[in-house]
Parts: structure tokens; sequence; C-alpha cells
């Protein structure tokens, strides 16, 4: 099962750290792709230097017409929107169907549209928070946690530690 | 078990969009309060008004001396750090205490102090990423997902819905 995110609405300069931490967050958590709707290539060039060193083939990619990449993508398309159905009911249903998903988040107001395309509208607390905070909290149920001990084969490894830091340079 | 949040390292105007992206990820995953190691009113309000439409007694503040703060805080300190031990292997013991917790993010580059005055040094993954994705995984891995069912009390509430917004006004 591959899992793409969709990034709408995003402003250049406004947004450039928030989609850069929706980027990172979206390779730390199991995906394998993130699509913009606007082309930022500092974004792209930033995560690609992380890739370089830390590992994982993540890609970062744009389109020019989020409409029709949501209507050709072959799998589940899933918009995670404070208003939509709680996390818990849904992430079964959602992750039992071993078929790609498209993952939505928006930044600021998305189109009404959206929520009609998307096979699922699902809601990480109905509060308002992160886009962020609700993609994480949303691949770290969908993968069960498994995600988070994914090998990511980079030049640079963590050791983890109880205190300090301990980083491996593989050659 | 009460829950505090550290933000350290806030930079005014730099980091105003990401530090209002911590503050609203730890009221809506259960947190009571967050601190921050720098004056930012413009967060402090627009999490305040937040909090009257939406809810919850959610408190930010400030302080100006954060190593005074950590040190006379009564409970343990849990510092996410991409280089500390796995979430999935001191969570349930970190949980287990019922005593009350503040939990410190950092943006960039964090003091090698914060590491030895930490309980816990805990990794979300052994990837850089987000202190948003950070803290919103931690605190629902902390509850197990029951804060995202929490009763807000506030005077907007959101009713779930498969498909579309529905928003309820409570007088």
């Amino acid at each position: 099962m591959k899992v793409v995110i969709l990034r709408l609405g995003h402003r250049y300069a406004r947004d450039k750290r928030l989609s850069s931490h929706v980027a990172l967050t979206a390779r730390a958590f199991g995906a394998s792709e993130i699509v913009f709707d606007a082309v930022d290539s500092g974004v792209k060039q930033s995560v690609e230097r992380l890739n370089e060193l830390w590992g994982n083939g993540f890609r970062v990619s744009f389109t020019d017409s989020w409409r029709k990449f949501v209507e050709g993508f072959e799998g589940d398309v899933v918009h995670l929107t404070m208003y939509g159905l709680p996390l818990s009911k849904v992430v079964g249903k959602i992750g039992k169907s071993r078929r790609d998903k498209l993952v939505i988040v928006g930044s600021q107001k998305v189109p009404s549209e959206v929520y009609h395309l998307a096979d699922f509208n699902v809601s990480v607390g109905c509060q308002p928070h992160s886009e962020v905070a609700a993609l994480a909290v949303f691949l770290d149920r969908l993968f069960d946690g498994k995600e988070l001990l994914k090998n990511f084969k980079g030049r640079k490894v963590i050791v983890p530690q109880a205190v300090g830091k301990k980083v491996v340079d593989i050659n």
C-alpha cells in the first residue's frame, strides 16, 4: 500500500516552513510522495537534500490541476478535515483495503468540491489545530506505529540514547 | 495528570505560524498549558480567541528563565528529540506514573543542558521531521487516543459528517 499526500493551498513564502513540515512529516511517517498544487522549488530542494543524507526515496512533485490529479488517482482518497468522521471510527476500514491512499491536507480554506471527491472525510479530533499534527496522527494510526520503526537506509543513522546524541555515518 | 508544554527557541516573526501550530496542537491533544521562552502576544491572543469560541481553558504563558521553569516543575520532564529513546519503548513507563508532565519541544537547536534536565529524552521516530508532528503523536500515544474524544464545552461544536460541514452554535 503506497501513500501519497496532496497538499492543497500552498502559498509561496507564507507557507514555506509549514509546507516543509508537512513534507517531512509525510516522509518520516511512511508516505512515499507529496504533491503540491503550486511549484515551490525551495521546499523540493530542502526535502531532497534531507533524503540524500537520511535515506528513503521520498518524492516531492507538483501538479497544475489538483482536480485531475485526484480524479486520476487509483486508490482511496482520504481528506483530513475537522468536520469529517472521527479517525477512530474509520481508520480501520481505510487500512483494511490495501489499495493505495491519497491523503489530502489543506492549509486554510479547502474548496467544497474536495469533500465530495474524497472517499473518506476524516477528522483527527473536532478542534482546530494543525495539518501537520493531523497528518502525523493519521499516518501513525494507519500504519499502527510501525512506520516509526522503518529503516530508511540513509548515510546517517541515529542510535537512540537515554541522554545525548549519537549519529553514525554509514559509508 | 496535567500536561504542560514548554516551547523552546521561539523566534518572533519567523516562528509565529509554527508556534501557533504547536500551541493549537497542544490544546487539541489534551495539554492544559503552553509556556514560551519568548513573549509573543500575537500567538497568545490567537489561541485565546480560539479558546473563547471552541472552549477549554487552555493557557498560554511566558517565562524569562526556561531553566528555572524546568527545574521548578513538579512532575516528569519529557524532552522530544529525534536522538532519544523510541516512543514505543518508553511511553508506557511515562504514562504509568500519574505525575504531571512537562513536555519540552524545541525549534532548531536545543541547548545540550535540556538532555540532562529531562527525565526522559524521547524520539518520535529517528528521522528529522516536525515538532508539531512529534508533539501530536506523543500526546496521542500518552493519552491512548482518548484526548480526541474529549468534550471541550465550547460555544461552537462540530457534528461529524461523512461529507460537508456541520457546526452547531451553543448559546
